[in-house]
């Protein structure tokens, strides 16, 4: 079943809206820069590369949604260029950990600056093929990270994941269920123990419902009930997805993710990242320098408008942690399959 | 404050109804074995010393329920001996896994059988008096914990909890925050870290409110950001409860609290956990061989009536896991601490 989590329509981008997942299915519309920043801000997309390609759409639409009749003028910024720069600005700011955003951002801009005192329409057609470019490069990544992974399990193997990194955190196929679809496409038995992954529920209500479109096998748990799964033998490997890798191998993902990472090493299952290479940060030395998003208390204190916390209670909202290289057995990359990954394998992967 | 989860008025038991705090604040009443066996089943109570408490008043209620005129018949079980037995097997038939459970319901068995061919009236009346005896026994019990416990914590310690061993889960004051209380009494200044607990939410609903109430600075976070709270130095030391030791020392308790303690070791952070020597149970030889109850999937699915996972999942629901006792720190009994317990300190605390 083809998931487009992200879709060009009508000159304008079109999101599956994943708060309301699974109980509704709708499709949101953007125009502009701000609008997609507030669309990846409030969760409307999620997932690093997803989040990657709507950026990438927000500036092409921003290029798209500014008068085509401004015109550069000598010696100072024109108003194209002030636009431009405002939705690059906004789009920055619209979430802090995942790479996949900035690293999207900075493509456009190269080609936005490599255009230059072109025609304005140019620039914008221009930007948005490079849009539909990194949304098709991202189905292909993903196809290419599966065929590594689905080596890496055994057939029958009953992997864990945490959160959601499927179809719907990418342009389709998914980083680590796309390793599952992988492992399922070349005839191997997998199935699924997914995380709940409070408090956006992304295993309850995405990763549950994407594998059972598809008839793999799913059960889903409570995160706290990952310690026991393992420690009864019922699970064979950890495939998780990622939003920053930094130079050293460490992995920032979504909360939780260390702690099934610690767990899996105490009980010597192998424990998988799958992380397309625009997900790597070489900028970064390791995992401490990665900026964590604490999102709103509403979150914690409930899911939706049904909150059931007690009042007064104080709240922390990471939405992040970092798992320490030493912990992974091994990156999935779409250039191949990087085990105990340090700062010189990952140095060797961009050559 | 003083918490009263579970009262004696007119000739009815009494107990907060713990599914709807802390939105409600209600009391429902019991008035028979196979009533107070059905609260405990879907929660009304929960909490190992609280269970047994109930349990051992379950055991009274139908004393007083059965037709005080019934008498033994030679040579055959009398109606109220057949009433009493059925009303004993509903009660230890409620849950599986907190062994105070069977702890109370031995001991008003043991009282009811050395009353063997006495007046109905009378033994119901000493049965009653038992079971007020063992709720007011678990408050000193508490109150012994929560002195030594107190001992253990630094002045200014963060000390992160799971579930609620709180006065719910008592007959008031509480196992681990009970330690708390104790340590605040005592002058300490103590901050709390609540797991919210999935999927009964314990945490969110009980424990934050109890702290709350009495002003100990409490912060709720969700179950799978203990590890990033521990990686960033935010937790001094681990406090929880349980609903059964083995006589290794391995610690059954709420699901998740096997996560906690692992990741505790490598954190170094010492992990304590409260326990009333109710709950040890010597004739089972370690964790393995404690029985884990399988809630319904519905917990799972959501919260209450608000279901969020997608459909067609399978769904997994073990309410409890086991930690084994090499992670352990120490237990903290109304008998002084034991540290890194053992089948030996264990066997001495009871001569």
């Amino acid at each position: 079943m083809k998931v487009e989590t992200l879709r060009w329509a009508d000159n304008k981008l079109e999101m599956i809206d994943q708060r309301i997942l699974p109980a509704s299915f709708e499709y949101l519309t953007y125009d502009s820069a701000a609008s997609v920043a507030e669309g990846i801000h409030s969760m409307v997309v999620r997932g690093a590369p997803a989040i990657g390609v709507a950026a990438a759409y927000g500036v092409a639409l921003e290029a798209l949604r500014l008068p085509s009749t401004l015109r550069q003028a000598q010696g100072e910024r024109s108003e194209f260029d002030k636009g431009m720069e405002a939705g690059f600005t906004v789009l920055a700011q619209s979430r802090p950990t995942a790479i996949n955003l900035f690293w999207a951002l900075k493509r456009m801009r190269s080609v936005w600056e490599s255009m230059k005192g072109q025609d304005n329409a140019a620039v914008a057609e221009r930007l948005l093929a490079e849009a539909h470019e990194i949304l098709a490069e991202d189905i292909r990544i993903n196809r290419a990270m599966g065929a590594f992974g689905a080596q890496l399990l055994p057939d029958g193997a009953r992997v864990l994941t945490h959160c959601n990194a499927g179809a719907l955190a990418t342009a389709g196929w998914g980083t680590a269920l796309g390793v599952f679809r992988s492992a399922v496409e070349a005839g191997k038995k997998i199935s699924v123990i997914a995380d709940e992954t409070r408090p956006f529920l992304q295993g309850a209500r995405l990763t549950a419902r994407e594998m059972v479109q598809e008839n793999i096998p799913v059960t889903l748990i409570t995160d706290n009930m990952a310690g026991f799964m393992m420690s009864r033998g019922e699970v064979d490997a950890v495939v998780v997805g990622t939003d920053r890798v930094a130079a050293n191998g460490d992995v920032a993902n979504k909360i939780g993710t260390y702690m099934v990472a610690v767990l899996a090493r105490r009980h010597n299952i192998p424990f998988y990242v799958a992380c397309p290479l625009s997900t790597i940060d070489m900028n970064i030395a390791s995992g401490a320098d990665i900026p964590i998003e604490e999102r709103s208390a509403d979150e914690v204190k409930g899911f939706r408008d049904y909150h059931w916390a007690a009042e007064g209670v104080s709240i922390r909202n990471p939405s992040f942690d970092v798992t320490p290289a030493e912990l992974v057995t091994a990156l999935i990359t779409e250039r191949g399959v990087v085990r105990q990954p340090d700062r010189d394998k990952l140095r060797a992967l961009f050559k």
